[in-house]
């Protein structure tokens, strides 16, 4: 979003476009951020350009085929030092308690794939609550939440049941939803830690 | 927000913050928009600072206190003659067709007063349809939705069901809502016309 005092052009931004504003307003150079769902990598690129030369992006993937074309995109960047690819589900973020400034999950399939191979309630349950338990304060973990595939549903309902239990002591947790949609369009959890 | 790239201090805006700063990105001198519910004369102020000398504040409300607090505080500033009060149920708002580029809507009770006099499902209702068809393309309707109150939740209801059903080729409307909260804040419903 703009400072809004100079130019009036503002329009209300897209979901992804969502998700990138409210990484690029947090994570700066230096930081150590996660990619939960490495896809096509077009976040963990994001991601890397935001924590500059001096951070690092850890980003997960359990398809051969997502941490290969996230691979090659990093490289054309000339960004691949500054991004650890972790062939392995995201619950692996468990096995480290380095602080983290951010956390993105893009749920659902990997575009262009196997729409079979879909990211699952209870791994990403307990790989949302892994990343918040790293997060330092003032940092976020952010979920992209698709509901159009098959178990979409399930696992969308099963993580917003999460998040209401999420004590307002320590956290905020945003809902930013289209409600108007033509095609049921992905909406947004943020959950900021205070 | 910030531009987010030389200050790292973002947090995400609350409730009044972001309906402030979604009206701030829209709304430039010499505009034409409405508070449909002047209340205690806050966000009329607000827009009177927005749309300065040369543009209209249109404020809307049935309470005699609201409006004698809401003349006192455009006093106070020097903005009287930036503002025509209208000591009448938001309704009005279909007398005309003069295009406005903003309208915002405060539900619920005047804080301080009253709290059986309520915005109500029905009037509010044909106010926002009589806002919606004044708004000029890239304007926006901003409902500030109250639940917590007696009668809050069906009004609430009613309005979203109505939000859902407006056209994607016509409009946007966006739901900003804190999901986990101690003591039911309320939450954004902004419709933007394409």
């Amino acid at each position: 979003m703009s400072t809004g005092h100079t130019h009036k052009t503002a329009r209300l931004p897209r979901i992804t476009e969502m998700a990138h504003q409210l990484l690029a307003e947090r994570v700066k150079a230096g930081d150590t951020v996660i990619d939960a769902t490495a896809g096509n990598g077009y976040d963990t690129l994001f991601l890397a350009e935001l924590v500059g030369d001096t951070g690092r992006v850890h980003a997960y993937d359990v398809q051969n085929s997502a941490i290969q074309a996230t691979e090659s995109r990093l490289s054309s960047a000339g960004y691949s030092d500054r991004v650890e690819l972790h062939h392995a589900s995201h619950t692996a973020i468990a096995e480290s308690d380095e602080p983290i400034q951010a956390a993105i999950f893009n749920l659902g399939y990997l575009p262009g794939s196997d729409k079979h191979i879909i990211t699952q309630a209870d791994s990403t349950l307990e790989a949302v609550q892994a990343a918040l338990s790293r997060l330092i304060s003032g940092g976020m973990v952010l979920l992209v939440v698709y509901v159009g595939h098959a178990g979409g549903e399930q696992e969308a309902e099963a993580l917003e049941c999460y998040m209401r239990t999420l004590s307002t002591r320590d956290y905020l947790v945003l809902k930013y939803e289209y409600i108007n949609p033509d095609n049921r369009p992905p909406y947004i959890l943020a959950v900021e830690k205070k």
